[in-house]
């Protein structure tokens, strides 16, 4: 059982933080979009457990921890209240949260590619999942709030390719079984550090090439995270 | 076994309704959304079996009710064929439509959060998927329909506050061991009644405090139901 | 056991020429809506593979074959390769990608609604599990990529109709105990015919009668595929 890589407390602590902060996000597009406060408990929640949610339907762990796990259920919660009443405080600290956010893209890719490939999926289906635990929840988010995805869009900072690093390191380091909580965390800080020089940076992500000039170059309004 | 709360024809009978009533009003957002008769029995079939079909797959009930039921498929094609005749008749009755529609509102998130508790999940959890089997269907037909969900809106009338409660009185009796027909059509009642009321009298949500001024006032224009 | 109802590596080869010619209209709307090159790759990956995927999941096909058969999570990537350097001349070649789609879509109403039966679905379901597989890839493309289903448009030709009458033809044979490879591609051709047809002469499906005047004419601008 490679699931348990780190002490399970730990790892469920790790988990907590990471529902939280993609909660965060969600509740915060909901307001930007005029949300009522049931609208941000619902995006909180879908952002927070979309991807592992998807995950395990896939997998085929029913029900998915997402319904076995209180605290998971009650982390979005706690995000949409906070959100609630301290909206303005919390925009302000979005540096913050875009810092944590990056720690919970390392943490889930590592934790969904390790979880689909203790359910006996392949090593590049396993890195695929892993991927779609990271990213699913936050374009569950921006399907459900009307928006075109972040994740898709050339005019935001990498996001997809430091879990792709993250997810990859942990399939090689299965594939030459030295997968142990040291090199998973490896893989973690690999994905965190990734997302934090491209959000420093604005790295980017190349179009295709001879784009017809019809479209459009102009950035559409950035109301999504 | 708790799911056969009622008369298993009697319930039958009423799923049959609640299936019909939500796919009215899929069908009708298709005619808004100019949607060609295919496009209708779609957004019709979606409507209806969306929210219990997200339960089903969540829960481990493969294959979902709404595959193993011919009559659940058949009825959104009945709503379909209704809508496409007498589309401006039905507009009329739109009264009636939402008296349908909240009964049907009661009547899933208490099935649903049977069903759900029947397969083995705790109590937050199942009261959950009581609620995303009441409004999972239309919320999948406003993404469908390139909308913003009208569950997410603050313009709306309460829609998941009735279905909140019907869920959460179900728990409760579940809890206190003392749920059964009675019981269980009391919160059927309490959330049909309670959606009529906040349509009545336009009970609406807050949003959060303290919103930036860029946060759009006026209310969308408002296409979905 | 009818899932192998032709020789299972023509099967396997059809099921990748169909999976291939998806990808490319998810990536070349993906260009249109100047996604990066991540956003292609996801968008292929979901159009080829959504369908299917969806289809796995409702009869309880875990894991699905999507993240079963590495050829079929490739595929998408070199279809995004394809149209990344060539994107002009891809596009140029739109008849010729328009009659492979119609050929995956003939393909895959047909062993989608196979596939179902063999999992135990009655007849009825198992045809619509079968359109579904067809035109479910396209229908989480266009939800992805913002825009409103191709599928549900009134001002498209019809695209429903052909795997409708496919799947429709697979349940037939069944139900008359006369499914084999000869009538299987019987109803693939048929499927591929329609659909051929209803292109070059523009068949498109009635919308609702009486529709109010409030109703918008204009065809949208049409993006999506």
């Amino acid at each position: 059982m490679l699931h348990d890589l780190f002490n399970p407390s730990v790892q469920h602590s790790l988990d907590l933080v990471g529902i939280f902060v993609f909660a965060i996000s969600g509740a915060l597009l909901a307001v930007r979009k005029n949300f009522d406060v049931f609208g941000m408990a619902v995006l909180a929640e879908v952002t927070a457990l979309g991807g592992g949610l998807l995950r395990d339907l896939i997998i085929g762990a029913v029900p998915p921890a997402a319904f076995t796990d209180l605290g998971y259920f009650l982390m979005p919660l706690v995000a949409t209240v906070l959100v609630f009443f301290l909206h303005p405080e919390v925009e302000r600290t979005q540096t913050a949260v875009n810092v944590f956010d990056a720690a919970g893209l390392g943490l889930f890719c590592v934790t969904g590619t390790t979880k689909a490939y203790d359910y006996g999926l392949g090593l590049t289906s396993s890195a695929a999942l892993g991927l779609a635990t990271a990213v699913g929840g936050g374009v569950l988010r921006d399907v459900l709030a009307n928006e075109v995805p972040s994740l898709l869009r050339w005019d935001r900072d990498l996001y997809a390719v430091p879990a792709i690093v993250g997810a990859t390191m942990v399939v090689l380091f299965i594939r030459f079984d030295v997968l142990n909580a040291y090199t998973s965390s490896l893989a973690v800080l690999a994905a965190f550090l990734l997302r934090l020089l491209a959000m420093r940076f604005h790295w980017r992500a190349p179009r295709a090439w001879n784009r017809r000039s019809s479209a459009r170059e102009e950035p559409e309004k950035a109301t999504a995270q």
